[in-house]
């Protein structure tokens, strides 16, 4: 069953606190996917969308799949908006590639997009806020922060995972995002900025937190049997697997572990028939440093209690065991929320074709694996993507 | 490819102005669903769940797809929320046909769930405004009434439409709601009652809209190769077909069709090789009543201008050419938004099996189909099963 599905074009617009519309955005990305296809792909190809958003513009714009695929000319296409908080898109891969597999089309659109900078910081709070647990946490006044903030100290109270640790993802993401000209921090940043930023919710400070960014992001799915009229070089789906998870932390057994992941992560492994030590590069969803560490863990790159030590020692860098983040990840390149996902593949497919900046370029890469989280773990998803 | 998923399982809450929350509706019609099914199936069966919803609980219930899963004990199963405005859980049942049609699942749940009627009156009006195209009809101050007020005049004005045949679909649909026991309105109406009632945008009133209801939905979908083991009476998916269309009105040629059902409807016929006249009864999304005979025209079961004389003939009626909205349709049995979709399925369900109540039971039943449109037409999914 694996690589029935190729992604033959990806395309995204830049990340960050931007000046345009969600229309906009969504057109930049869907373009930049369609003149990335090699051999050109005409969009009457197209035979269905699913389009991934959180939050709709601020909750204004409804109908919002059949409105942005409007903007660029596919006003019959079947379109669907896909919702999963912030694994809204990698979700929207998932019903992408089961429609193809199902051999009821063969390509595509799977793209993502979110507004968020042009709303007032108490509509920013709610959007961040809705996807977790609404009775037992918000309600009570719990944050994203504060609930990363307990899974980070339980983390360091168990395994012993130094505060440093969690800091080094941040500077490597950091470094990563500095070379990508799409991300939202472009900027290096030290060890010791991250200590010495404005406390969130003890452990985590200001630079352990991704930014709230604008984005879109667009990919062209297509099956094997027409991907090569489209590209000598299409980047195959091996894996598709999914998990959903108590949204509460509370309701879990052990919050130094999302159970979504490990679940997901073995169902993705035996999909693809190969092992963590198998993937050249993943994009890990970094909402806080601590998830990239817990993600190391629990999808059994590391033994649990080792992601803080891996990423010290470097072996989560470009060169290292797995080069994780190379876009500079949630942290760095930045999180439109809905958008994030898709925005994980096309890292991916970048990777794969040899085509990402040559300071971020992973060599000889072949396999890599994307990891999409909704909520502090509620609905996760993950693929597994090769040459 | 017809006839490769089946529906072995169908349930509902009551539709109408409740006192259950989001969750206590999901878990009533889980359960039913789950009772509905003869030979019995263990929850733990259930692979992956498509949830269907607009509002989700007033904008206050994120990552709403696993949050309700959760509620019926399926913690770890794949979950998202597919949200299309009012034809949400229409493409739940479609995402899942497929995830089922691509060898990746053998059993799914489709649900769709909506509380509407604890919202102040200003946030229903939003909720119900924002699947219509926002900047040139919402924000001007458009309703949808008003929208399906400029389609009926039109359609008056072009086809020679008669108010009175408006006016019987109400009068039919009540008829039918009368015997529903889940339908918001379980009372009959007379066309007096149409015509004198309050003015909502001319030439509609009151009764030719269909209420704000709460209420969810579930439907147990199998792969054919399964099906039998839950039960003998499966009712097959024979065609899923889905179409878009520019969400504003103005941007279409004709405001007396709606493309996107024509275009759906023809490619759920092409699928499951059959016509109009083969159909027993249909489920048509008549949120306004001139809904029902756009609908009646554009999927062939009439010609252009004939929905109106059809209706006012009783072709339209349990024993008529086609019986329509043998549920009450979104009329009297109730508009819950998000749940509507997988609710007509439900209905199908019932009637393919000669289990609606003896009143509204299609004698002989064997094809139906299902039409469930979101905003004023901008997304479409025309669903047919049989036997």
């Amino acid at each position: 069953m694996a690589g029935e599905v190729a992604i033959v074009g990806a395309g995204q617009s830049r990340f960050g606190v931007l000046r345009e519309g969600m229309k906009s955005l969504f057109v930049q990305a869907f373009f930049e996917a369609m003149d990335s296809v090699d051999k050109g792909l005409d969009s009457k190809e197209i035979q269905e969308a699913f389009v991934g958003s959180m939050a709709f513009g601020g909750g204004q714009l409804g109908n919002l799949a059949a409105l942005m695929t409007e903007q660029v000319g596919l006003v019959h296409v079947p379109s669907r908006r896909v919702e999963n908080a912030c694994s809204s898109s990698s979700y929207a891969l998932r019903d992408a590639w089961s429609a193809i597999r199902s051999g009821l089309i063969d390509v595509a659109l799977v793209a993502g997009v979110e507004k968020m900078t042009d709303l007032p910081s108490d509509r920013q709070r709610y959007w961040l806020g809705v996807s977790g647990d609404t009775e037992w946490e918000r309600l009570a006044g719990s944050t994203f922060s504060g609930l990363y903030a307990l899974m980070a100290s339980r983390h360091m109270h168990e395994h012993g995972t130094k505060r440093e640790a969690l800091a080094q993802v941040a500077v490597k993401n950091h470094r990563h995002g500095a070379h990508n000209p799409k991300a939202h921090f472009q900027r290096e940043i030290t060890l010791e900025d991250v200590l010495r930023a404005p406390m969130l919710a003890h452990p985590l400070t200001l630079y352990d937190s991704c930014p709230v960014s604008d984005g879109a992001t667009a990919l062209l799915l297509a099956s094997r049997e027409v991907a090569r009229k489209f590209t000598d070089t299409p980047v195959y789906v091996r894996a598709s697997a999914a998990a959903s998870e108590y949204l509460a932390l509370h309701d879990r057994e052990d919050i130094t572990t999302v159970p979504g992941t490990v679940l997901a992560g073995r169902e993705a492994f035996r999909q693809a028939e190969t092992r963590p030590k198998d993937i050249d590069l993943a994009e890990l969803h970094d909402a806080f440093t601590i998830s990239e560490i817990m993600a190391l863990e629990d999808l059994g790159f590391c033994a649990k209690g080792e992601g803080g030590p891996w990423t010290l020692e470097g072996r989560t860098e470009i060169g290292g065991d797995v080069a994780v983040n190379t876009s500079g990840g949630l942290k760095a390149k930045g999180h439109p929320l809905g958008a994030t996902g898709a925005g994980q593949a096309v890292e991916v497919f970048k990777q794969l074709r040899g085509e990402a900046e040559k300071e971020r370029q992973v060599s000889g890469a072949e396999v890599a694996l994307t990891h999409n989280v909704g909520g502090s773990g509620a609905t996760i998803a993950i693929h597994i993507f090769s040459r």
